[in-house]
């Protein structure tokens, strides 16, 4: 398994407390909880329309962005990846008809 | 390292071709990539509001329904999440200040 | 000129004390701010979806939606819609030039 | 009634044409309707946030920059706002218990 996520999420919380001149994620979360929220609201809609463009490296490079982002906006409120993982780790124990029957009222 | 991401995008690869009636995954597949773009907007935008009202239970509800459907959106343009992480480590390898350099126009 | 958007902002200012059984933006209002600007961030993804369709109809009705929904949000917080006017009005009293300059920070 | 909008949306169609080193319309609307769709989404998420914040002189200035790229975003796909305003007028004319209903699948 890749550690890619889990070691960014160490990284980010090393450098939030960095010198903001020298590290992004120390100046985004000195601007605030607000603008950390914003990028990932931006970032997502960036991979909307790359989707929607069919760009595929654009979707990667926006998702990379969507993930990196939406990482600094969990450290913010110090909320844990794997926080996010064990939920989705508990959506997939349920099974393919309960998870659809679970999840009816999200599609509208 | 947890292998949770990855086993879910194998699940969803699996699921696309599944029964509509059986499975969310199939279902939503089957309205077309403009629906599977939206709810990842939705869920984006569910994620940054969370974030402002500093819910973070919430946060990681609306964290793992926005991976889920990131997932499902680069499976429809046959993206593997790998390329994403990829995109994450190649990144990462820039060192602190260079990251900064390159990520300056982004800090609108 | 056209009143629909000072009518519909008179009519919203109206329903939102209405029976949420009969009325939906009563219902929308008793549900939480929080409810009303997701439905804001909605409008806007579906609103950017049909535009990158190239979906003119759809981009007619996203478009009325989040405007709809936008009017909700404004008068949650008790913003009249001619404070926006003024401050769109207020910027077009500035000439091409000077728009430019004073918007260059937006155009990352 | 006001003008404001219409006024607007005039400007807006004659300024698409300018030297875009004079005009944010003209510039903005060279780099694609990709680019003009994406400050929709970002200025719809910022609308989003400062509610959220409940920040009113945010607020405002967020939905005067979502209006503004909003008629920008029309003007690309050659839809006159006056079709957005018959949209909600159409609806409008349903009642409030009709609406009510018209609208249920929206409420998720």
């Amino acid at each position: 398994m890749r550690s890619t996520l889990s070691d960014l999420e160490k990284t980010i919380h090393q450098r939030r407390t960095a010198d903001p001149g020298q590290s992004y994620v120390a100046k985004l979360t000195g601007r605030g909880r607000a603008k950390i929220a914003q990028k990932v609201g931006e970032e997502a809609v960036e991979a909307v329309i790359a989707a929607m463009a069919a760009d595929r490296e654009g979707l990667i490079g926006e998702s990379a962005d969507l993930l990196f982002h939406l990482l600094i906006l969990l450290a913010d409120l110090d909320v844990p990846f794997d926080a996010v993982l064990d939920e989705l780790d508990r959506r997939e124990g349920v099974s393919g008809i309960a998870e659809k029957a679970a999840r009816a009222s999200d599609q509208a």
